[in-house]
């Protein structure tokens, strides 16, 4: 199996909404340093997975809806603890969006599967990887 | 598949006692930065693979029983080279008890799969990973 | 000159207030992996720039203050864009009044110059050094 | 399953051959930094995946070839795009013949799987994994 | 003093002239991460460095000159090897040229010093910084 | 000021003799990766700060006296506290010799100050750094 990972970052706020989460139920942040990586069985006629620039700019676009933004202000998240685990699947579910919607060129059609990781700090990084 | 992993260290002093190892029969150390990841199908009620404060504070707990120690010493590793990757078993082994006696929350019976990853340098690693 | 540094981090939430700012002005907020350097001229008796084990503690105490906030909520930051660089300075002043106060232990009153920086993300990082 | 990794690195040039590569179908290079990891059910008897001194000579001399080149001369390579993820293959398989030719030990014979990864730089890396 | 680092890269060819370099007279490549860092007193109204995006986008600019190309067929470069130390003190100069014609802001008038540091690997890296 | 720097590692056990140390003070170990940082005016003639090939080899053999051994056995170190930054001052002071000696070359001569970093883990390094 053939591997290419690209990495980008996001800048949001957000806040928890169960007691499980103790003093991070307040108000406050974070930098998630984000890594999607794509996989392929076999690499197309350039000898590529995918065309790494398509995929950097549909990653700059799918963080773009989060980026220096409060996640407890979006609709699309409500009902949610954003957790760094639940956004990398948000994030796949995007990115999985912007592949079947072409943005990563036609040869992403034979992409097999995807992983979305999201590190939060030197200690702590979580992610999401399925199928496609 | 969703995935959370949490980052400790151990400061130890070993030796080794097979030819195999050469000048590093002798009695020396390391630092291995420790690395252990949760897997899980779906995310809990919370929107999280495990509680990271709970799953950090057990990893702790494990790690004590190794760190600022020479590892020749442990009654529980006689017989064995502590290797990078024979302590990574180990270690899985101590946090697989830790979450199944509680110690990682009453979610972590969630858990299906665990990997334990020790990096003894900047261009050495080592790992175990399993089902739960 | 000798140098011992430690590392720790915040997750914070804040705005900004200048159009200099453009889309950042929106609330949003950081992970800053925090590290301090302490220098000495001399190393003390024990061998040491400074006892690591208080000053990972002093450093966890004064970040304690902001950890999981948000820093637009807090009076002793008002009127100020609490970007990266300033966060950097308030930490140092911070740390400075903790050496003082003794809570590094005695020897900390050798040391001579402190370093504080703040990553907020894998392509940006800032700030503040000074004597002491 | 337990895992070992070694890393190390190649400085090449190349250029490209197909419309995709826009800009980078001139002349020009790139740093990849190589890791290796290795996978077997279960220790050897020395409690080893596998002589990481044998697989990190391994793997100088498998990168020896195209290390300080430029990858458009090597007659082995015609006819391809030396993208990162088509390197991390040509190295897997060296890497495999090498397990193969006994350079990494005896107990090589009983590793399982093997993955190759090229970091290219801060943002974007490729690789290869697959049973042996 | 308070200082500000944004990071980027650029993937270049080169080879070198002189018997000094062994191996390396022969065309080959390498991915220089560049961070470059400003240095200012104090900050300024905006409690900022300089202006972050501004810098990266000037950053950006002045290593469009040289990213994916060869570096042996730049006129600018003639007569000198194109060593890791050397392209700092290259991109230096352009850098404090770029703040100069006002690229960075009217504020980064008020920076002291900078420096640039090009990572070539895991293992080795090289920088100029001086005074403005 | 140019500057050029190079990474290795060594691998130690010892132990502490000050009731400052508490839990350390029992035989343990470390990983140091160590960074050495040569700094000079201008670039030679060949543009370079120093041979990168006989520094990294000149520090191998620095290290080499440290490395798989137990720091306690040593009689050059007797008296001390083998701390992170007490190992940087003893590696300058041996690299500062190899310069003196001539084993990085005719050239390093030229260089006027060394800086030696130690990292034992990824939350704590130290280091010495003195003009030559």
């Amino acid at each position: 199996m053939y591997h290419l990972s690209v990495r980008d970052h996001v800048m949001i706020a957000h806040s928890f909404n169960s007691p499980t989460f103790g003093p991070a139920r307040a108000l406050h942040g974070a930098t998630y340093v984000v890594d999607v990586t794509f996989y392929r069985e076999a690499l197309d006629d350039d000898d590529l997975v995918v065309d790494i620039g398509a995929a950097a700019a549909a990653l700059g676009d799918v963080l773009a809806e989060f980026n220096l933004s409060n996640l407890d202000d979006h609709e699309a998240l409500a009902g949610h603890n954003t957790t760094t685990e639940f956004m990398a699947g948000v994030i796949f579910t995007r990115m999985r969006r912007a592949i079947a919607d072409g943005r990563l060129g036609a040869g992403a059609a034979g992409l097999c599967r995807m992983g979305v990781r999201l590190s939060e700090s030197h200690i702590a990084w979580a992610g999401y990887e399925a199928d496609l």
